[in-house]
This record gives C-alpha cells, structure tokens and sequence, in this order.
C-alpha cells in the first residue's frame, strides 16, 4: 500500500495517473465516462485492441468533454510508465493475462473479466478457455465491495464481479449468512439481463429489429457466472439453478430470487436480516415493505435496490434485486474499489440517483 | 347445439351474427380484427359502456376496412335480437353478470373475464369483488381448447382463459399430469407480460416515460391468476410460486417456469410427455432440443411456444412459455373456442405465424 | 396473359405456382408470411444464397404453420420448373439480373428491389453498381398500384416500389398531379423509417443497444430513392430535398412532406384533390380533417394513411404518410400487384386492418 | 447583483440555499438530481401543488441518496425565508405568477415555464391562457445562455427556454445572424420529441402500449413555441414552418431543419459561420463534416450537438440538431443560468457526456 499512498491519499492534490485497457467496449467506454468525472484521477491511457487516431470524444460523439486521449494499441510498457492504477476490461480469456502482467509490474490492477475470479479447473470447466496465471488468480480479491472491503482495501489487484452474480449475490448473501435458507432446499435465481452485456460486438439476434418487443432466454444452464456466485454463496446454498434472459432494455440486470425458507423464519426476521447488514452502505438500498425494485430506478447508478417479499403459502423468500449492469455490475463498482484501495471517499465520481425516466 | 347448428355449420353460406360487448379494451379492438376476418362470421353488434357516433374505423383508426359500426351501449335486448355468439371482454366483476344475463337469454356466450372461471369463494377471497352468478359460473367451460376441447364443443358458456394462466398451464399441464414432478416439490413460475395485459386506461406506472427501459413486478404474491393456475393443476401440484412481471413490450406473456423432477425422469421421457400430449395440435409447439422461445416469435399469432430443458444439477425441469397475450391468451383463443363450439375448422380466422420482426 | 389465365383466374381451384427468391430477407420472409395465407397461391419455392436443410418454420420460429419447404440455393431451372410466377427480394445490384433472367424464361415476376426501377444512368450515379440488363428495365412497369394499376395488370415484370417512395409518392402524386404546388417551389420530404429497413445483416450502429431510445439520419443528401421519387414526380415538381433519418421501431415508414403551395389554393381544394383520387381505394385512406396518422395504425398492413394540413402563416401544404414499409412499402404491395397481375381480388390475403396495440 | 454575491461567490464555502417549485413534475425532479451534486448549492425546499408527507428518496426511489427533504405546498413565505434561489418548474399558466411574486420578493428566480418568454398578446393567442404579470415578462432575461450570456449574468429574473425552441434556435441562430438565409425563404423546422416533453400526467396516447413502435404528429401548426422561436430569430427569417412530433423515446428533442441559403453561399462559409459562433462554447458542438448527431449521444447531458449539410441540388442547408429535452432543454440549461447568474464555473454540476449506450 506503501506506493499507492504516495500517490493518491498522502499528497494533497496529486491525482492518481489511470489508464483504462479495453477502452472501447460498453465497459470500457463506461469507466471512461466516470473516471474523467473523478477529481483525484488524471486519465493518462486508453488502450484496446487497435488504435484510432482520432481522440476519443471525436470517435465516441457521446464523450463530448473527456481529455482528448486517442485509443493506443495495449502495451504493458506504456502502461507501467504512464499509470498508477489500470482497469482492464477486456474479453475474457485475454483479460485475465493482462491484469496479471500489469500487477506483476507493481501497478495497482481492477480486472473486470471473468479471468480472475474462478479458481482454474472451475474457470476451465465453464468457460471453455485455459484460465490465467494461477499466482495472479490466488492474489485477486474479489471485489463485491459491500461483502469484501477489507480485503479490497489491502488488495493490489482486484477481481471486479460479474454484473449477474452483483445483483445475485447482494439479494442472497445476507439470507444464506444468517442462515435463513432450508436445509437441502434449491434456490431459484430468474435474471434478467439489458442486451448492452453482451458487449459491442454485432450480433443477428441483438440486432434493434431482432430485440425490439422480444424476451428471450439464452445459455440455460451453462452460464458461466453460476460457479461465481455458488462459490461466493458458499456450502450453505447449494447447487442453484439460475437462468439467464434478454430483456428488451440497454442496460439493467434484474434478479428474481426464489428462496425456501427455513421453519420459523417470518417476514420480520428476514427484513431485520438485511436492513442490519446493508445499514449505511450508500450503494445498496433495502426497499419499504410492499415495495420491489423497478429497474429503471437505477439506471445510471451505483446501486443495487432490493425489494423483500415472504409467501406463506409456499413458504418462500423473494428477492427482487435491480442494478445497472456497466455501473454496479461492472464500471461502477470497479471505481467503487478503486476508490477503497486509494482512500477516496467511496462515493467520489459515483452517484446512488438514477437518470429517470 | 341445435340452434348452432342451425345457423353455423349445417347452412352452408349462412353466417353466425356475432356481437362483441367491452369492444372499446384491447382485447375487444382484437376480438373485433380477428372476427373480420373471420368467412362464416357477420359482425352484427360492438358494445360498451358508452356509444360513439362515429363507426369503428374512424374512432380506431388502425381497424380500417372493418364494417362501419358504431360503438353502442350495452343492452341485452340488442344483443338476443341481432347476435347468435356474443363474446364478453369487460372487466372482471362486470363480465361475468353480463355474460350470465346472454347465455341466460339463449346466446352462444364467450367470456373473456375471469368472473366465471373460479367458484364463488375462491373469486370472492382473490378478486375482491362479489361472484357471478352461481348458476352461470357452474355451466361455464374452462376454455382452455387443447385440454377441454370436448367440453368446449358442448357448451353453450365458456370462460375463456386468462393470459398468465394459459401460457403457464400449457407449460405445466403435460409434467404434471405425466407425474413428472417431484411430490411435495414446488414449482416456481415467474412470469413477465406486455403492458397491453393491464388494459387501455391510462395509469402513470405505464406510461410509455415510465416503462421504456423499465422492468418491475407488481401483484407479488397475490395476482388473481394464483387460483385459477392451481386449480386446473390439481392436487399433484400444490401450492405455486408464482410471479407476475411487466416487460416493456406491448404484447406478450412469457412464463418461465420451474419444477422439481421427480425420481428417475430424464429429458427424453419429459420430452416424450409434451409431444405426445401435443402433437397435431395446430396452436402449440414444442421446439426441438436445445431451443427455448422467443416473445416475438408469437407476437399477433394464436400460438403457444414451448421450449423443454433439464438442469441435472439441480434436478429441474425448466419449461419456457411464451404467447401473444391478447391472442392466444385473450382474443384468439376465444375465436378458437367459437370455431370448436360451431363446428367451424380451428383454424378458421386464425394464424399460427407471427408478425416478426 | 394468356398463360397467366390459365394458371390464375380462368381456372377455378388451380393456384398459381409461386416462388420467392432472397427468402431468408426481412422482404422475403414477409413475402412468405403474406403468401402461406393466400388462397389461389401454392408457395412452390424458397431460394437464397445459402440452403438450409430444415425447414422454413424451424429455421425462422415465427413462420410456425408454413409448408415444410427448406430454402435452396437459386436456380433459374428450379424456378422455371416450379413456378409460375416469383417473388424476387435480392439485394440490389443482383435482384434485377435474377428477376430479368426469370422473365426471360416467360415467368410472371415481381423485384422487390431498386434494380429495374430508373434508367441505367440514373441507377449507376445513384446506386453506384452496373445496372440490371436494359431490356428488362425498359419492360419492367412501376408498380405503384393506385398509379399504375392497368399498366400492372398488362405486365409480366414488375419494379416494386421502395418503401420510402411507396409512403412520398401517395402522399404527394395528387397535389403535384392537380397543380396544386407553387411552381418553383421546393418539396421537403423529412422520412423516417424503423430499422427493418436496412434489412437482416448485421451493422453496428443497428443494435439494439445502439438504437434503442436514439434517432438519427443517415445517407442525408445521398439516398438512391431520391430519383425513384422525383422520376414519378415528374417535371412539376423539381428536384426534392429529402432526408432519411432512423426511428427506434422495427417497421415503418413515416413522410412528412412539405408543399409549397400555389396561390390560391385552399384547404378545401386540397382535400377534395385527394378524397377525389383515392375514393375507393382499399389501401389508401385520407383521414378527416385534423387527423394526422399514427405510424402504429399501419403496422402490418397493406395501408398508407394520410393527413392533411395547410399551413397558412406560410402557405405550406403538410401531408403526413404512414406506411409498414415491409406491407405497403415491399412485400404487400407486390402480393396486391400479383393479385391485380392474376385477376385476383386485389384485397386477397391482404389487411387493411393493422396489428395494434 | 449585490444580494446574490454575498450569498453566492463573495463568501467562499458559503452555499446558495436554493429551491424547487413544480419538483414532482420531470423538470422538477431533474432540476433535484442536477442540484443535489451542485457543490456550491444547499436545497432546501422542494414544493408541488401537493405535499407528501415522506422524503423525496422515498417517493421517488431514483433519487437515492438526496437530501431527505419532503415536498410541501408552495408557499411564497416559505420560499423568501429559506431560498436565495428558487427554479420553478410548475406547468405554463401558473409558473409565471409564482415566478413574478417571489422575484418581486427579492430572489433571484429561473422560471422553465412558457410563461415569461413572450409579451403577453402574443402569449395569450397561442397558449390561450391569461398572459403572467407584464412587469415580470418585460424583466425576465430570455436563458438562452449562449446567445444572452451577458443579460444573463445582470439578470435576477429568467424565463428559461423551451425545448423546441432551445434545440431549434441554436441550431439556426448562426446561419440567420450571418446572413446566410436566402431572402423570403422559408425556413421547415421538422422536430421531433421524446414523450417526457409531455410531462408526467398521464395521458391515453401517451401509454408505453400506445407510443412503442409509433410515431406520429400533434398540434401541426400550433404549437406554442412557434413564437417563442421566430421571436429570437428576427426579422430576418419570417415565419417558420414547424412540425412536433413524437418519438418512441422518453428524452430528447431532434430538430432537423431546412434553411433555404442565400446565393453565393457554400458549405465552407456556412461551416465557418457555426465554428466561429460556438468555439470556446462546453454545452454547443459542432460536429465534423459528413457527420449528423445521434439522439442517444446527448441523453443525460447538457449540451446540444449539431450537425451541417448543404444539398447543392436544392441550395438547401440543413442543420439536424439534438439535446436532451430534460436537460440542455430544461433543468441543465437553467443551472446553467444559474451558474453564470451567481458566478460559478458554468460547467458545475452539469456534463456534456452522454449516458450511452
């Protein structure tokens, strides 16, 4: 932590110099929007695959007043000498290599991949693709920072989470930890996902006429962020299922838990649950009795919202969990960390308000 | 059946006068498109609860080359004398009354409303609204066409079914009654429909500022359409989860729904089950493995979509469903009935192909 | 025409063989949709580039009902042997090779592209590709029906319109046709068109997430409908400004045209000009004074509603057209042409009504 | 301006208390999520034609994290006792008396309404309501920031700009001031809008069932901003045809607009017309030659992006022009105002980047 002080808390005006690799995905272009938002951050470096020669707000019209950085072709090089700090939110299966590498150069590394996040026979297991360097993947902390910040805070390279186990894992951690889930009982997580996190890349079926008035589910069963969230939900869960759907939104997740609760557990008990665990976190709100998230309430926020309903008659928590899947599920909360390792005040360049309607 | 009879199929050329009443909702504008087009069927009546001096295309401007009507107030003496099949699309706790009164009367009756699909206690307990009358609730035919159609042929009264219960129990119907699923097991279905399923009154949670990039649940726990599911499931099922959404489409019902297997079932017997029990039926499809529907692949059609999947670790079947909501879940299905009840061929009026994209 | 009568209206029962090639299109989709439902029509044939070996419903779920035909790689012989007439909705720059090749051989054909429709030079400045073989362009009658109705129901090869001039044409022929525009004035078509209009392939800035709550206008100055519109337009009018600019919705196209207006002309005149030459046209209505169309009111149909409205402050003659650019815009004009071609009813297998909500 | 810089710019650290009359409205409660990350702004009162009786965060759960203030009743005392400032955002025909009496009270106040903008005979024709007190219209400063910046900044009262006229006006302000307008030509203004124009009150045709995949005009010919639009462009231009109309979007206005060009004049001089008008500007770009602004690039900011083509077939120019209604069209622009009224960087609180995707 030593170096990170001298250049981010300890120096009173001195901003951290960042650099953001994968810059021209919706994640990348997303850390961007934020990150030249933030007062102790000075963008330095934006990398991708290839280069433009133009600057970034003549490439991506929507950027209008960013610093007139031009995308450069990924070297490590120039990344050790310019940055402090990097994000790295290339695809997965090259991500992970990159983070590493950076990490291994002393730089303060957010990954916001899959790569890091899976121990590697798991990460073989479901995405297909040899896994990252063992050392690096050992070394991440993984970054749900409502459940992590110590670690985070102490950590030099980071595994950021995945958007669906963000909103997954905040509706079901403080059920599971406290104990409130029957024994031997499976849980059900619907989500529901804005086609914006299937990335920039063309697609038949993400086409406007293809989405438009559609819902779809896609991957059943095979989606690779089940090991990440039952690995997080630890032995007290159980296998869960977990479906994956298209909504005709850009951004959003939406997760519909189904939890069978255990004898004695009332609706009081649960709510008592959750209120004490996420009391003062700025970015996770526990909703009133009787009200659910809408997913449009946190469009553009850093926040989770969490709706609590208790059927008696099947004896069944519901929680209904809505993020933003660039911010929560992916930029956001990259910052959110990066804010807790550098000593920011965890709100700086974050908002917990939505752009609504 | 004799006077149907008489004036549907054994007269060739002659047509059956048919009313509409609650012909100003949606699902009475598609009622009145769909029997356009319909050979054996003369247009004679559209009713409401106010009248229009102007005829039909010029209040509803996308129902051009339909017969000059004009919206008339409800009287049932106007329909005994210009009708032979009134169809009853106004809101429940109205529908059934009105429904009742016509059938009472002699008319060939086709209610759209849930006033007569539940006994007069259940009704009272879910709806909040005083029971049809008994008489009329116990004639009608639940008409749910491809597991009552020959109740559907002899009947004179028929409850057509709600949108959520059709696309979940055509969904459920082949495991359940196949005991396919595990006893004392759960079954969740979270549900998600277009904003049309709520109606053409103006409400500020469905204004198209509110819904666009929108997704919510509403009801939770307590959709009237709870009873209605589990009773035509019956005992083998028990209690359901179920969860009823908004999607921001207009049209569409899309039922995922979940069951525990029962010892010993695999996918071949599940699938084995529904394209038995559905085979030849021209309105429900099952898709092949490893395909799940699309909402949009039934938008405008009278069809149901059913995609088959089984998640081995959890032992759960995962069954997708998804219809037009005011079609096979409203309109549709009510013309469907009517073709079965006059003898006409199912498909008459109907299209099992979709308006995509 | 004799052979035409022969397969078509001379004899009572036969139906007309009929192919589609570039069936795997939006146009060629809609073509089989349309077609599936046509009584006097056996769908013979479904050609593109590629084959499938599956058929046509399992390939594209929503044509659930179609005949089991599987899409094969073109072949002139195949359609000379199978077909009577074809459908032909290639891209541009090979769809009129394909259609003059057809017609050659003595087959009825319908292009759906821009390939026959203007002059070998006016097609290569503007399309920027050879033009299709001169003697088929110069064979080939416009078929905008309610302009060239008898020279369609004389010809064996048919330019079907494009969508945007389909929507300008009906909305400006009668003003222009009756001298009611000031001379020297110029026209202002502002069009817009939902995304299906740029076809199936994929294209970055055609993603949902890219298009969804956006608008913008693209080839402004540039679009090859520019001379289809001023050709028909003839010398009255002049050159056009128009500018094509897309909406977020799958179907439709929208024209608000701008008319100078010569002096004194009045509303009344204006009206009349277009009640007189649309009376009785089953796929074109002028709506009543103050009324403007809404592009939903025509979705799925064969229809172009219009509204007028004369500006006096600056003597400006507004005509607002709304069109499904898949129906009246490429797939349903050409299936009225067929129809008129055959001596059909022109209304067969056709709406007017539209699927709204 | 002595008032305003003890409580404004004199006295570091000091902030200006401000409030909010019309804050459930969507200015309203945009004009809260801008405020609430203003560092130099306290709010302290947030006031609507009714009181709610919980804090803002809880009645509209997008607005988490802001201050807990509960809406009350506006009431002039309230406002002079706690405000410096106060924005009011109540609907055209109320705001302007609201506006006048706290001004004559001594605040400073920026009115979003229509209510200030123009003298009173020509407010009461097109708004048909009785026109706001004169003394307050013939004091308040028209907030176009860019072309009244320096009025701006000596005014204590303001009547923020519409929309429309916001999106249109700077679009034509360079090419009318500059001569560049062929004399007697017409100038066609075919606008476009997002349904949060409308407001929050619901509406039939403005339900999401209604206005997804639709598209249509309203008030053809006029609308109210018609004077507030060829007021500020003068005598130069003479009256303006102008089109609103709605777009399946929640935000954004898009203005594409025709401007016959005055002989002699060509693309290079019309480009240097607008680069010189608007270089050094943060919330006006200009973009690039051959480029056209996207809706989707300027949601959520405050800043208008336009677009030049000059179509030398017509000696036409056309300039397409975006902001977010919401935004540079409404709340953005009257913290704007705000900004340059009390001295404070004009770029504080308010982006010129976009949320996009």
């Amino acid at each position: 932590m030593a170096d990170k002080m001298v250049s981010g808390a300890s120096s009173p005006g001195a901003r951290v110099r960042v650099g953001v690799v994968g810059a021209s995905g919706y994640s990348g272009l997303e850390l961007l929007r934020i990150l030249a938002a933030h007062p102790q951050v000075e963008l330095t470096l934006a990398a991708a695959s290839h280069s433009e020669a133009r600057p970034l707000p003549e490439v991506y019209p929507h950027l209008t007043g960013l610093p007139a950085l031009a995308l450069e072709v990924y070297s490590a090089d120039a990344c050790a000498e310019r940055c402090d700090a990097v994000f790295v939110a290339l695809p997965s299966g090259s991500s992970g290599a990159v983070a590493a590498e950076l990490w291994a150069r002393g730089l303060t590394v957010i990954d916001l991949s899959g790569d890091l996040r899976l121990p590697a026979a798991l990460y073989e297991r479901w995405y297909g693709k040899p896994a990252a360097p063992a050392e690096a993947q050992a070394a991440a902390v993984y970054g749900l920072t409502e459940w992590n910040r110590e670690q985070v805070r102490a950590a030099r390279l980071i595994a950021n989470p995945g958007c669906y186990p963000t909103a997954s894992l905040l509706a079901l951690l403080p059920a599971v930890r406290a104990g409130l889930v029957r024994p031997g009982g499976t849980v059900v997580i619907d989500a529901k996902s804005g086609v914006s996190g299937a990335g920039r890349s063309t697609a038949a079926h993400l086409m406007f006429a293809e989405m438009a008035e559609n819902f779809l589910p896609y991957k059943v069963g095979k989606h690779q962020h089940v090991p990440e969230i039952e690995q997080m939900l630890g032995e007290d869960a159980g296998p869960i299922v977990f479906t994956t759907q298209l909504l005709p939104t850009v951004r959003g997740i939406y997760a519909s838990c189904y939890v069978p609760l255990a004898d004695g557990v009332d609706e009081a008990r649960v709510r008592d649950a959750y209120l004490a665990r996420y009391e003062g976190e700025p970015f996770v709100r526990v909703l009133p009795p009787g009200e659910v998230p809408a997913l449009k309430h946190v469009r553009g926020a850093n926040m989770c919202q969490l709706g609590l309903v208790v059927d008696e008659r099947t004896r069944t928590l519901m929680v209904f969990s809505a993020i933003d899947n660039l911010v929560k599920g992916a930029a956001g909360q990259a910052v959110q960390n990066f804010n807790v390792i550098f000593g920011f005040p965890e709100e700086t360049a974050l908002t917990a308000a939505a752009l609504a309607p």
